[in-house]
């Protein structure tokens, strides 16, 4: 087992610089080392508290894959209002946030703020759009209806079909392997320790949560612990089955390509529409990446690479921008996407002492890191979470989690064989 | 630069195992380490001769993409007729080609004898398939015309819109990447050596070709020099334009998707066709791979993978065998064939004195590779080119061949943007 640290504060009191050999447990050990045990982890290590993150590839998971769409506005669905106000709340966030942490982490994370339309290629979708802009409207959000010929002008290689669009210059982007390596960054510079393990089995003593059992056999010890392990959550041994998070692995198939620097203006904004019932969206990186997602297949762990995945994926993007067959194609990714019964994420107490939750965050990962940190932060430093993230306490679904979560306890290695497209922007 | 050999015979005499310097010329100098000049090198080696191969990277090249069918039935065109002579002499060739290979490399090439069946997808494509079987019939092929429900009975993964279909069992199979492999190991063992260097231009002394210099500044002399570097032959420096080998780059992409072993069986034998004008196959390994191919591309010496060629490798391989969507997509690459001006290759002396080609081999790069190996063999052992090599001198393109070359001359860079499909099996 290896353990790292900017500063070695391993069960050692922090910031003494001391070696150590888990003389005291920590304060917190967080298991999973994605964008939101990150967060998780470098905010409470900021408010001095003794933190661990295990993971064996700390900043990996599925922000090696997303897009890093922050889309508050476009991502809105009919019966989410709840998650409208947090996506917001995070949205809001997000400058202050990448500014801070680009200076913790001493890298620049990829905030670009140059807006996203979402178009319609026929009939049936521009109802679909006209309805998603009046529910919009009816939230207060700022989005504006645009025609095609609007549409063209703004983004020039759009096909002629579009036949009209929701320019939203409030839905921004970030790059989420650059946001995740900031965060590993920062989490070392605040004397988050780096355990390169997986956890195997939570700790249970007397009916609380004590830490956990490693891939290796080791154990880890800590006075609170965090359940951040994404879509597999759900599937860690020793949560007692009733308190078990509602989380299901959904996966998301990712085709990157390249605009030449020779090239030119190729997209100057995200640009997305849904496709034969499948939503498809094109990200433009400052960098010439073009990110083209994605698939939404329930299909358990699964996170294999098809070449049906990223047949419809070029075939929608080039239904949507034809010019992106010219492109070079970088590269081809899954991940998996931390579903829950409401797309909502379980913050907070687990209804198990010493077990808190921050998992479940389905679409809105990226963009909801800023405002998980936060409520993390407050709730590990001060044993209460704050208001706005009270209505994602995994308490919302009934005693356990577990009954209402369809196929959230199923064991990694189920393959249910069920793919679907995302049914709506 | 590093020289390297199963033995070390490098300009000091075969089999005698004493390091060199150059103390004299090689008999045989080879430009190019693909498959067209391994068989080369391997066979002079095998007369007797000191043979040296210039390559940065012997084995690659376009045996790192190809397919590796043998498909000399069903690639016959009207007007190649010579072609198909030479062929047909390959592929009755390799059953005792691949025997004597494995145990001189000492390893499996993957030859598989498991034949090809041609589909039609439409009336259109259905009576270009009956003129291709007539015309072999005329030429006494082996070749039988089954309906699709017989098509689908061989191979019941095809698609229900193949309309008709060519069985042709004596169009087989070999693994280019481990044929290359092979033959590296054989001429190893055979005591070539190995330049690891690019040839810079070819050394000319009182109008004959005497070696080339390299990349790194340094020379090798040799009293024979065989330019086999596939599509860059007609770009070496030093060669006088008028003898220049009219040889261009023709691009092809190709997706390699795999076939888990839990799948049980999806294609028996290679299958191809012409979908909307372009040649698809899918061509099945005894491993599990599945190559799909191939994209024609007029584009210079520009190898990028573009999502569109992806896209429409994806896209005909689905009509053909829609269940290719399930299987996971292993590897995208491209490669660029050498194609001259009436596709077929280029055999022995140049016009210029000391300088031998071995290129210009197009889509049958594999298939030849066997019959170049012994005519260029009996070339550089006797002086003379076997009868049935002849016919394929670089004489029958008029006094150079530069002329009718069309964009053989071009530098590497050019870039025309012409893009076509192959337009017939």
């Amino acid at each position: 087992m290896g353990t790292e640290s900017g500063r070695n504060t391993t069960g050692a009191g922090p910031r003494t610089g001391a070696a150590s050999v888990r003389a005291r447990p920590a304060d917190v050990l967080v298991l999973g080392g994605g964008l939101i045990g990150l967060v998780t982890a470098w905010r409470a290590a900021q408010r001095g508290l003794r933190t661990e993150v295990v993971d064996p590839a700390p900043g990996g998971g599925a922000a090696r894959v997303a897009a890093g769409m922050l889309a508050a506005v476009t991502e809105l669905h009919h019966g989410e209002e709840a998650l409208l106000r947090l996506n917001l709340r995070s949205a809001a966030r997000y400058p202050a946030f990448v500014e801070e942490l680009a200076e913790a982490g001493g890298r620049d994370v990829g905030h670009r703020t140059s807006g996203t339309l979402a178009v319609a290629l026929d009939a049936d979708d521009r109802a679909q759009l006209r309805e998603l802009h009046a529910l919009q409207l009816r939230h207060g959000l700022e989005s504006e209806w645009l025609t095609g010929r609007e549409c063209r002008r703004l983004e020039p290689m759009l096909a002629p079909s579009v036949r009209g669009g929701l320019r939203v210059d409030g839905d921004h982007q970030v790059d989420p392997r650059r946001l995740a390596a900031a965060l590993v960054a920062a989490c070392g510079r605040a004397g988050v320790a780096f355990v390169r393990s997986s956890a195997a089995r939570l700790s249970v003593v007397r009916d609380r949560a004590v830490g956990a059992v490693l891939d290796d056999g080791t154990e880890r010890r800590a006075d609170r612990t965090v359940l951040a392990t994404g879509s597999y959550s759900g599937a860690l041994a020793g949560v007692p089955d009733a308190l078990r998070p509602p989380v299901r692995p959904v996966k998301g198939q990712v085709v990157r390509l390249r605009v030449p620097p020779a090239h030119g203006p190729f997209l100057s904004r995200t640009v997305r529409a849904v496709v034969r019932g499948g939503a498809v969206y094109l990200v433009p990186r400052a960098d010439g990446e073009l990110v083209v997602g994605a698939s939404s297949e329930e299909l358990g762990w699964d996170t294999t690479v098809t070449a049906g995945g990223v047949y419809e994926l070029l075939r929608d993007a080039h239904e949507l921008v034809p010019g992106v067959t010219e492109l070079p194609l970088a590269e081809t990714g899954a991940g998996l996407r931390p579903a829950t019964p409401d797309n909502a994420p379980l913050l907070g107490p687990s209804g198990l002492p010493g077990l808190h939750l921050a998992t479940g965050h389905h679409r809105n990962g990226v963009l909801l890191t800023p405002v998980t940190g936060d409520a993390m932060g407050e709730l590990l430093a001060t044993g209460e979470l704050p208001a706005y993230a009270r209505p994602f306490s995994a308490d919302r679904f009934g005693a356990g989690g577990s009954d209402a979560g369809g196929s959230a306890g199923g064991a990694p290695g189920d393959d249910p064989r069920r793919t679907t497209r995302q049914e709506a922007l």
